[in-house]
This record gives structure tokens, C-alpha cells and sequence, in this order.
């Protein structure tokens, strides 16, 4: 599978719409349930690291051959946070060969980055 | 005290500078220890919506009084909630007579988004 391919894959893991930003409007129950999910998955140091080494992998993903070296915890480990990563729709696989091939989902860290966002108009203190 | 005093608290809250997105260089180790743990306290559905009551309040906080209402859970498991938050520094509180008034903390909320941004630049599949 090219390159280009696994691109629109990642892509099309996005959802279709982007979160308001929780300063200005309450987040509803539901969304609350599926974003703490995700944020649960990025509750812990190994597992934001190892996401932010794939994010900002050369090419946008990274090896699981690539992910061992930078942490002292065990391979079982590295994959039990790889597979918590990908159930929160953060990461995407691939195998390839031997090698099991993941990428950041962009639509979930984008969702998850609007939602937290300041408006500069919503900026508690800036007159409306 | 005044509101105008209560935004400067706020801001004096806000880290001197803000994260790098993790798409675009690795998390270090000490960083991604404090990260986590501020998204420890994102990963919970009552308290996600609690922050965002608080940050989308009028005047940008909300008194204990208005965040009650709205959740099926008691009083005092809603205190351990905003204990959680406030520990974890995405809110501020102040005692002003006889209610405690939250803030969020927009520093805070910034820096996590900053650090889940995607640059158009960084996005995987874009020509660099």
C-alpha cells in the first residue's frame, strides 16, 4: 500500500465535525462520555510520549521497532499503551511486512484541541 | 475584591511559555509526567463537563451553587470533582462570602491545546 493511501486512511478516521470549544458552550453528556475516553488514554506519561514520537515521526508514523528504544518499560508493555491509544481512535495501524506501522489520528488530536481552546472573544475578562 | 482583579489571578495562573504540538517534536520525559496528570483530570465525564460549565459561565466562573443542578451526583462527590480540577491546575477558586467561585485557568486549557494542535504545516500527507 503507497504512502499516499495510508494518508486518506488516517483521514478518514476524522469526524466529520469538530468540537466547539468548551469556553463557550457546556459540553453535552454524551460528548462528555466519548472526550473523557480519549483524554483517559492520554492520562498517562508513556503513552503521551509514545504519541508524540509517532505524531512527530519522520513521515507521520512510526514503527513499533521504532517505539522501544526511548523508554525503559517492556515490549508487552509499549504494546498494551499502543492498543489503548488506538481503541481511543488516537493512533492508527498498519501491519506491513514484520512490522506493525502506526500513525496520529489528526481529526481526534484536532478535535481534542479545539474543544480546549481560548477564543481570544471568549477569554475570560475580554469584553464581549 | 473586584472582577478585574479576580481575571488578573487567572492569567498569573497561565505557564510562562506554552507546549510545542506533539506533532511536531517528541514530548520530553519530565513534561509529559505533568501533561499527564492534567489529563488525568480531563478523563471523566462529570468532571469534563464541569470545566465546561465553569470556562462558558457568564463572566467566565461559575459559583458552586450553579454546578449542582445539572449532574445526577451528589454534593459532596461534585466537591471531589472541583478538588480534582483545581489540583490539577486547570481551575482557580476564591471563597467570596458564602459560596466558592471557580474559574478555569485559561493558561492551562491553552497549553494542553497547543500541544494537540495539528500546524498545517505538520500534517501528515502534507508536502513539507
Amino acid at each position: 500500500m503507497s504512502k499516499s493511501e495510508l494518508v486518506v486512511l488516517g483521514q478518514d478516521a476524522e469526524p466529520a465535525a469538530c468540537c466547539s470549544p468548551m469556553v463557550r458552550e457546556p459540553l453535552d453528556a454524551a460528548d462528555a462520555v466519548d472526550l473523557a475516553r480519549m483524554f483517559k488514554a492520554l492520562a498517562d506519561p508513556v503513552r503521551l510520549r509514545l504519541l508524540s514520537l509517532i505524531a512527530s515521526h519522520e513521515g507521520g508514523e512510526a514503527c513499533v521497532c521504532d517505539l522501544t528504544g526511548p523508554f525503559d518499560v517492556s515490549q508487552p508493555t509499549i504494546s498494551h499503551h499502543l492498543k489503548v491509544l488506538r481503541e481511543a481512535g488516537l493512533v492508527g495501524s498498519e501491519r506491513r511486512g514484520t512490522w506493525v506501522y502506526y500513525r496520529a489520528v489528526p481529526g481526534a488530536l484536532a478535535r481534542l484541541s479545539a474543544l480546549l481552546a481560548i477564543p481570544p472573544a471568549a477569554r475570560p475578562g475580554t469584553p464581549a
